[in-house]
């Protein structure tokens, strides 16, 4: 697996990213290709293992910056060059923590779209008390007003993304609304509602509440990229406060001649479940290639693990499922019919195996 | 003040209920009408103090009830008995913990809007590290469609409500967004922000981030209530998440030969500052009489606090206030034009003062 790695991306680059870059080489997780200003980015390189390489790209895309005017405008950004490498199939993933609505904007103009996929998501990791330890949340912005339709489909990507990388045999989804009750909800919700409970291919709870992501109720949880963004960033934020209030009730402990000790049990177990950093990255499901997207201020170790998560999804061959998947739900311009499906579902299984082209020229994960 | 308090409604009912009515009637917040089942309730009220008073209602709606369905069904539900008590003035607030989509549905027929109110919104309190350690959010669930419109009234009464009940004489308001910039956003969003920027009576200061709700960079954050709705709750699940792994971290400390005494310190902190009881209840902003909603798994002490909050926005006089405030933007039948309230301002604040009908019949608080 070589990743694509923008080096500039970020508030704490290109330092961190190179670190991160060097420690996911020299663990076997992948090789690298920095892409990035090389006067900037090989100076940190002095003692790199085989298997990093470096990409020359001038530009670099601000965090504020406007996305489709910076696309634009720095059309040899490090962002845009990185997604090039996919597209060009020089790697076989992109990752990279600078200013996420280009990054996304770059993946779908130069990756298109899976056949099939209405919307491309982002399934972000909450801390949950499930057997696998996560809920991903798709979509976390992109999408800002969704169909029932799109939402349908996060239910099945999120699934298939789930499956793969967490071997998690049937995932169980469930649509993000303010209640239980199937009469909840706008009337997107209702009727994404009712197409989520037909459809053969997910493994669908109902409706969820906020709450449920962090008690394991559901492994896939849906909702629109407003709600996504905006409970993403509560829980970052609510995480965060609990971390300070916790600070400042040991302090105070530790002034009354408390233990040490403790700090280290405490900080080791919160860290550990509510730091975005052991989660690594979130996939931009429904793109055609592997795309990672990380928090801006991800350090060495985000990167080391969104490397990985980048791994789950090229090994699991998430892409490959989700065109099949969605082609089973009658989406994309490859429908068959149901006798179809019975006489080519075994020529097709044998061609995807062996690498072969099955037909999709967009495909490249 | 006179509290109508629903005795049957929430997990714990009657029997907390009860009892956080009489601790609020012995720290003098209030005097309380418990509204219920006179047989359930009576037996409790052995050592009660005057001032608690029973008016019986044989109906109660359970927790999972559709709303509208069960107000017709059961008119005379321990829910629409209470705000009825409001409505016929025979009490100045109304708290319940029971079915929230009752009670607000209950509010809005018998209480009716106040004059030039678009929707009524739930304002609910978040921990946050700013001035009175609060940050609002409106509207946490009952508008689920919002327009503008909706949003630029929710960022005035919201802002009027925080004024008169934490006493911050410019409430910083802010807008839910997925980002800073004023581009960001659905088209609503969009034009929420221009209108709220224009508004005079309202201290805007942009777009507001999850994370912000929690650092302190505005009193008040107002969003859709799909959002608002799904947000709290995930606020809820993170800080019970963060209770959990925190419980789990200090028993392996323990095990370890810890000092027992940490326990006291970290969970005195976090339970003021994470815990939905210490702020009591939710005010329902926009309807005629003061509605304060609680959650569900209200306890005695839940419930003395959501009197405190009915005591400031009575006391606050948040009602006129609101009625004032969205008459000056030009909202409701009383719209006085620039000379019209040059020369009429000086005469309504007397006539309000003596307490007379300030020519507001629907007014009842």
């Amino acid at each position: 697996l070589r990743v694509a790695l923008d080096a500039m991306g970020g508030d704490r680059a290109p330092k961190e990213i190179v670190k991160g870059a060097i420690e996911a080489v020299r663990e076997g997780i992948c090789e690298v290709v920095l892409v990035g200003r090389r006067a900037e980015i090989e100076p940190l390189l002095k003692d790199a293992p085989k298997g990093v390489a470096v990409q020359d790209a001038p530009d670099v895309i601000g965090m504020e910056e406007s996305p489709l005017r910076a696309l634009k405008s720095k059309p040899a950004s490090s962002i845009a060059e990185a997604v090039r490498l996919v597209r060009d199939g020089k790697a076989e993933a992109v990752i990279s923590a600078g200013n996420t609505g280009a990054f996304v904007g770059a993946s779908i103009f130069l990756l298109r779209l899976l056949p099939g996929v209405k919307r491309p998501g982002v399934a972000v990791p909450f801390p949950s008390d499930n057997k696998a330890g996560i809920c991903i949340v798709v979509d976390a912005g992109t999408n800002l007003a969704c169909k029932p339709v799109h939402l349908l489909q996060y239910g099945l990507m999120g699934a298939l993304y789930y499956q793969a990388a967490f071997g998690v045999q049937k995932p169980r989804v469930g649509l993000l609304n303010i209640g239980a009750e199937s009469t909840k909800g706008t009337e997107v919700l209702r009727i994404a509602y009712s197409m989520l409970r037909e459809a053969k291919q997910v493994n669908f709870v109902g409706n969820v509440e906020g709450h449920d992501l962090f008690r394991g109720t559901c492994e896939v949880a849906v909702c629109d990229g407003l709600v996504g963004n905006a409970i993403l960033k509560v829980a970052e934020g609510m995480g965060e406060g609990m971390l300070r209030w916790l600070n400042r009730a040991l302090e105070r402990y530790l002034k009354n001649g408390g233990d040490e000790k403790v700090k280290q049990f405490v900080f080791e177990e919160l860290n550990r479940l509510g730091n975005y950093a052991s989660y690594g990255g979130a996939p931009l499901l429904g793109v055609g290639g592997v795309v990672v997207i990380c928090h801006g201020r991800s350090g060495a170790d985000a990167i080391k693990n969104a490397c990985l998560v980048a791994k789950r999804l090229h090994e699991g061959g998430v892409n490959h499922r989700i065109i099949d998947g969605l082609a089973k739900m009658g989406f994309g311009w490859w429908r068959p019919s149901r006798w179809m499906e019975f006489f080519w579902r075994g020529r097709e299984d044998e061609r995807t195996q062996k690498g072969e082209d099955s037909g999709d020229r967009r495909l490249r994960s």
